[in-house]
Parts: structure tokens; C-alpha cells; sequence
């Protein structure tokens, strides 16, 4: 399987995800419990895993499978950082205003590929660095509203608090990309043998979740697995669905290509949803989407073209062998 | 003299040119008749060239003066362009508002990309085109204004007529770059020679500018020669010096570099009068601005870095000889 298909894919089923979570509302209201959707889609991707692991051991027997507490025992790491993530966010936004924490939700980007350079030791040419830090400019400018003379005061006024605490955010969703590619690189494990873990964990850190929940609100709506599939209709499934599923297209990025793929998976969601809304909802567009789409397929074409392709090289290496122009994959990248 | 220099001159004093425009009005109002300022600036320059070309003349009896008429006529040929596309300008403003106009303009910066490679044949990579495409995104990220729920009707809602004219208007503009370029680079004539010639046109064109004016008012405030100097302060003439210099330097560009030069002197000084706004007029930054400027920023690093600090070059390359990588000047791209 290429890299470029998964990471396509990825990009209509997350751009999917926001429409049909709009979608699934009734008469404008969410009918079921927002928090049960996460939990299910990490028993869906726990139980494919599964099911793919008793199958990948019964036709390959030389599969690996690393049973060590301590190598176990790193698997719940994303899923506490996800946790002190999502702590965090909420702590920003007691700061700044939810679109300033939209602009601020792309500084991910940049994030990302620091720790991915620090702590994967993964080197990136000068362009690839610009390709990044136009990438986030680019989401950016596609999220700025409107065109008269209004001022994006809210913007810059936030107390620095805010400020802060949105780096921090962006920190730690980087990390745990890069976590998770480091854990899925480490060794040669079964990809399902690994994903089974992470699941694991992941259902775990979900199912505090609601517990926690229960508790917060009083027992007002009964204990979580009576709230489990309250209010369901087709599209919540398949929003689970969906959101599983891009849980395992994910992890597959994170085993086989990396986080910057993964990146720029997200950001071309992000687009892609807003151009569907376009359609699907009377959104109204601005140029500054149109602006931020430009800016962002050239980011793409930046980061991924081989160099040959981008630049006139210098003469010496027109006359070398052919072979040796040819152009270096994710894969071969990421594995050396 | 290296480019870079005179192209940094250039932006400062572009940028310069409309801060003192702002301060030469009394009273918020201009107390002279700004079609004047054209007028005396190429008369400046062509005072200014006459007097360097009396001097090379006496000091370097080597140096070549075309006086063909075959090789004269070419020289009103860009006033012809600018008076042509003064009016496509008037013509345009009568379908689109100014903000639609300001946008519109920066199509220039892709239509001299365009015509530099037609006419003057010059080949750019895959990554110049790209940074060009960019400085043109950048400069319109940095014009776009306001930030609230506003919409930009006013932008997609113009009459078909007033794109259509817009780009004409675009074409024109590049055009005129792009044939002075010719001009000064399709001899060995002597610069302030070609500089003569160029100013001679120009000041009659402007003159005749400034007759039409009379006729079209009728005579009201007496002939141009008497409204040449009414109202002038200090300032004014710093606006005519300024303009005059800001033209001798767009001649030395167009011979000794080139229009993609020119071009993003030219950006990077409208970014300039921006920030320079800010601290001068108390206007208001916007997050577009600074968007704008780190993608000018970028664009200008892809244009103009050699392809050896982007990207990775092969191994084939590395094992070259260091000369062949040395960086290729914008001299030797221009004579090639």
C-alpha cells in the first residue's frame, strides 16, 4: 500500500468527520452523549486489531510480538498525553476566544515538525522547513473571517496566560504524534500486535472518561453504559465508524510513512471541509480560503517533490548517472 | 554596484515615496496639483542622466551611442504603454471598488513572471515560479482587511468587465517592465544614453498629460506652467526628488538585473509603507499583514537562494567539484 493513497484517504474520511458529526444532530441538538463516540471508536479500532492480529498469527507464524512489561508499559503514554491535552484546551479557552484558539490550533503544525526533528532525529532540508511553516500559514489565512473593517482585536488582546498555554497545547499534540511514531518504529512487532495495545489503553483512558462523567454530573443520566447508545441514530454509527477508522489509518501513517504526512493529511481536511461546506451548508467563501488553498499546495509541492523537480541543479549533476537523481520515497526517508 | 543593494535603495525609497505623498498635504489636503510630480521627477532624471552622460562622454571616449532613428523610436515605446494603461486604470475603477482594484493589482507580479519568460525568453525553475506565485499571495494575504463577520462581496460581485479590464490593466503594467528591460539590455549602449532617451519621452508624454489637463478644465487655472510650482513645500519636493531617484533606480535594475527584481523591491516595499503605517498613521496591524510578510519573506528566500542551501542535493552532487556549485548570480542568470 503507497503512503499517498493512505494519507488521501485519511484526508476524505477526516474531512467527512466534521460534516457528518453535523450531520448526525436532530433538529439542530446532539440527541446522544458527544463523549461515547470517542470511547466506541476505540473499541472498533481494538477489536479490527484484533481480529487482524489472530488472523496475520495463524498465516505468519515468523510474526513478532514484544510481550515485555516494559515495552507494554509505553503504550498508555499517547493516551496521557492526549488526557493532559485535553486538560490543557480547556484551560486555554477559559483565556482566549474559540476562533483565536482555532488560529493558534495550527502553530501544530510548526510543533510537530521540531519535536520530529529533536527527539526523531528525522533532518528536513531548508525548503521542507519552509514547506512547513507554510503550511500553518497557509490553514491560517483560510481561517481569518470576514473582509470588512472590523479588527481582530480579540486576536491579540487575549491575557498572555493564553498565549501560553496555546503553545503548550500545540506542544503536546506534537508530542503525542511523535510518541506514537516513535513506539510504532521501535521494532519490528506486529502492526496489529501494536495497534491492539495502543487500543487497549486508548479504550481504557476513554472509559475513565465517562466514569469520571458519571460522577461529575451526579448519576443524573445513569451510569455510562446505559448513555452508551442513548439517542444513536445511522450517521452517529457511522461517525464512529468513521472516526475509527481514521484511528488506523493513523497509526498505519505513523508505522509506515510519518507525522509530516500525517500533517499535511489533516491540514488538507481542514480545506477540504470547508470547500464541501461550501456546498453542503451555504458557507460562505472568502478569499482569504481561496488564498490559504494556493498557499497551502504549494507547501505540498514544496515538502514531497523530489529536488530535481523544483530546482535547475547544478551541471555536475546533470551529468551524473540517472540513478542517482531518482527520487527519494517517504518510506526510504523515514527508514534511514 | 551589486543588485541587491540598489534593490534595497529601491524599497526604501518606494516606501518612502507614500509616506511623504501623506505629508505633503497641508491640512489633509493636497495644495497642488499632484500631475505635476511626474512631470518634474522626469525631468529630474533626465537633467540627472544628461549631466553623467556629458561626463562619461569626457572621461571614456570608448563608450557606444546609438543615434539611429530605428534604435530611437523603440524608446516612447513605454510611455505608450503607461499612457495606454493609465487609462485601462480609469476604465477599470468604473466596474470595481479601490479595494477590489488593490487586490487585483498584485496580479502584476504573476503577469511579469509570465511575460519575462515569453518575451525576454528567460527560464525560471519550477521553485521561482512558485515563489512568484507567492510574493502575489503574500502581498494580497497582507492587503485583505478586518477580521469579523463581514463579508467580501464586494469582490467576487464585480461586473465580468471589471476583471477582464483588471487583468488587461496587469498585462499592460508588466508589459512596460518588460520592454524597458529589452530596451536597456539589447545593446551595449551607453546606460545614460538609454536613460536619455527613455526621460525625453517621458517628460513630453507627462508634459502632454499636464496640456490635456488644461484643456479638459478649461483653462480655470491657467496654463500647466504656471500650476507647475503653486503650492509646493518641502515636502512636495522631496516627493519629486524621491520619485526621480526611486525612477533612476528602476532603470539601472532593469539594466544591470532584472524586472523579478524589480518586483519584489516593489512588494517588499508596499509591505514596508504597512509596517512603517503602523508606527507613523496609528494603523491597525492585522494578523493578515503578518502573514503577508512571512510569506514575502519566504518567497524571497525560495527566489533568490542558491538551490544548494533548499534542498538536499544528490550524492552525484556532492561529490562534484565545489565550482560547479557555486551560486549563479542574478548577473549571470540576466546575461545567459
Amino acid at each position: 500500500m503507497q503512503w499517498y493513497f493512505v494519507a488521501g484517504l485519511l484526508t476524505i474520511l477526516t474531512s467527512s468527520q466534521g460534516i457528518l458529526t453535523s450531520l448526525s444532530q436532530t433538529n439542530g441538538k446532539y440527541m446522544y452523549d458527544y463523549a461515547t463516540v470517542p470511547f466506541l471508536a476505540e473499541v472498533f479500532k481494538l477489536v479490527v486489531s484484533s481480529v487482524l492480529l489472530w488472523r496475520e498469527s495463524r498465516i505468519k507464524p515468523s510474526m513478532r510480538m514484544t510481550t515485555d512489561w516494559t515495552s507494554i508499559r509505553l503504550y498508555p503514554i499517547p493516551s496521557i498525553i492526549y488526557l493532559i491535552h485535553n486538560n490543557v484546551q480547556f484551560a486555554t479557552l477559559i483565556y482566549v476566544d474559540t476562533s483565536t484558539y482555532q488560529i493558534m490550533g495550527n502553530l501544530k503544525i510548526v510543533t510537530t515538525g521540531i519535536l520530529f526533528r529533536l527527539f526523531l532525529r528525522r533532518r528536513l532540508s531548508n525548503l521542507q522547513w519552509m514547506a512547513i511553516i507554510l503550511l500553518a500559514i497557509g490553514t491560517t489565512t483560510s481561517q481569518v473571517k470576514g473582509c470588512g473593517e472590523a479588527s481582530c482585536d480579540s486576536l491579540f488582546s487575549a491575557p498572555i496566560q493564553g498565549y501560553l498555554l496555546g503553545i503548550l497545547s500545540a506542544c503536546l499534540s506534537a508530542l503525542a504524534g511523535v510518541y506514537t511514531e516513535f513506539l510504532m518504529k521501535k521494532n519490528n512487532d506486529s502492526f496489529y500486535w501494536q495497534n491492539v495495545q495502543l487500543y487497549t489503553f486508548g479504550a481504557i483512558f476513554n472509559m475513565g472518561r465517562l466514569i469520571l462523567d458519571d460522577f461529575r454530573i451526579g448519576f443524573e443520566k445513569g451510569p455510562w453504559w446505559q448513555r452508551l447508545f442513548n439517542g444513536y441514530n445511522t450517521t452517529t454509527w457511522m461517525v464512529v465508524l468513521n472516526l475509527g477508522s481514521t484511528g488506523l489509518l493513523v497509526s498505519w501513517l505513523m508505522k509506515y510513512a510519518d507525522n509530516i504526512v500525517k500533517v499535511y493529511s489533516t491540514s488538507m481536511a481542514m480545506l477540504l471541509t470547508t470547500v464541501l461546506s461550501v456546498y453542503l451548508f451555504t458557507f460562505k467563501p472568502s478569499l482569504q480560503l481561496f488564498l490559504g488553498i494556493i498557499i497551502c499546495m504549494m507547501s505540498l509541492h514544496m515538502y514531497f517533490a523530489p529536488p530535481n523537480m523544483l530546482v535547475d541543479l547544478p551541471p555536475a549533476v546533470l551529468k551524473a548517472p540517472p540513478d542517482s537523481l531518482k527520487e527519494i520515497s517517504v518510506e526510504e526517508r523515514t527508514n534511514s
